[in-house]
């Protein structure tokens, strides 16, 4: 089992993307301008590969427990290591991770879904674009996470407090407005049902970075595979404001 | 004019309700115990009609525009002053209104639409019982605005600062989970409105404690008339958290 979820409980996770330092000032920009679904919690230094601000002592070329490799947009490699796709002009960006505002749901009493049935979390492509950024624009991907409304209302409000893990939702009860047509097909992960007394709640969702970088097709970028993220030194508390 | 809605921007506005000394006792508990509905802003001493913290140099029985006087729980009079009802047992109650978030939301650029509407909020009873105590029991009533998903989560967000007033919304979305079978015929107050791209989001309401002092039939009871509010010397933003 190489998933990270439910390791290191109380730490935050993070997704990775690396890209050429040409590129890297765009998707930094893209980062800012969409910060719900790109929450950036630590970018390196072109060449190296340790996040500074989020474990100093780590490695990020070998320290994920499977990353994958693209070139030109095609998925290349799966491997455990990337010490031989390594480049001096590299630059790793580490993105927050819904694991850490599903933690602070769960200590609430507010149970979540696909955890419950030990699935991945259904995502959708949306019809919101995100803010443009040099070669970096495309669609706000979201997660959903099916709630009574009375839950529905106090994860708005635990998970508003987690601004660098995606935030407060973006959509909640109507998903045709927002460009999802059925539920039950999403675009990334796994069906859950949503019950007749629970509305569907939908955050930006760290698979849009992915999704992006992808759709640029840049000469190389690596990122982490689904589900085996980066393990933080930054406390999920660390994370929390107000 | 009597209504007070507009009056003061700045300032909180309470409702009122005046009960004697033997009741008052149980009363104080059930907005303890009901804070959502009942968030108490102030309550004098037995015979006083000062509200010391609330607005010290106020007289509770002659600075409301209209007041509301019951016997055995039936309307007997309607009166713009109290000074003839006034006994030395009566303790007087104010209550947080919804007033202070309507402009915390107005002021973020979320509408509400029976203001707009230049028309009372629509209230309906809910099949959610609060907690008894003593004589005093019966359904929460919730107020009714309707808000595009994007504006209902900005809304529960900005309302969840504001404690004393209902703070956060206690349902969307699914009136019928709560007991409304029918949007379009509120039992307080005038129907709005709901479009294809909003949800119905409900609020606990200050007409709750009102409706379950008539209930109890309390030899004499008044409160103040609808919309004629306390206008109080606390400041909208002095009822913030966070």
């Amino acid at each position: 089992m190489e998933q990270t979820s439910g390791l290191a409980p109380g730490f935050a996770q993070a997704n990775l993307a690396i890209l050429p330092q040409e590129l890297a000032g765009d998707f930094q920009e893209f980062c800012r301008l969409n910060p719900k679904p790109c929450p950036l919690l630590d970018v390196t230094e072109p060449g190296s590969a340790i996040p500074k601000k989020a474990a100093s002592s780590a490695d990020l070329r070998t320290d994920l427990p499977r990353y994958r490799v693209w070139r030109d947009g095609e998925l290349i490699d799966e491997p455990t290591d990337i010490r031989d796709y390594w480049q001096d002009d590299l630059v790793c960006f580490l993105i927050g991770c819904s694991f850490t505002f599903e933690a602070a749901l769960i200590r609430a009493g507010v149970l979540v879904r696909h955890i419950e049935m030990g699935v991945n979390v259904p995502m959708y492509l949306t019809n919101l674009q995100c803010a443009p950024a040099g070669v970096f624009h495309g669609p706000l991907v979201v997660s959903m996470r099916p709630l009574k409304p009375a839950d529905a209302i106090a994860a708005v409000q635990i998970t508003a407090r987690y601004p660098d893990v995606h935030g407060a939702p973006i959509h909640l009860g109507l998903p045709e407005q927002i460009g999802i047509a059925d539920l039950a097909r999403p675009d990334f992960g796994d069906p859950v049902p949503v019950h007749d007394d629970e509305l569907p709640v939908f955050w930006a969702c760290g698979v849009t970075p992915q999704s992006v970088i992808m759709s640029a097709k840049p000469p190389l970028a690596i990122t982490h595979s689904p589900g085996c993220m980066f393990l933080t030194d930054i406390r999920d508390d660390d994370l929390a404001v107000g």
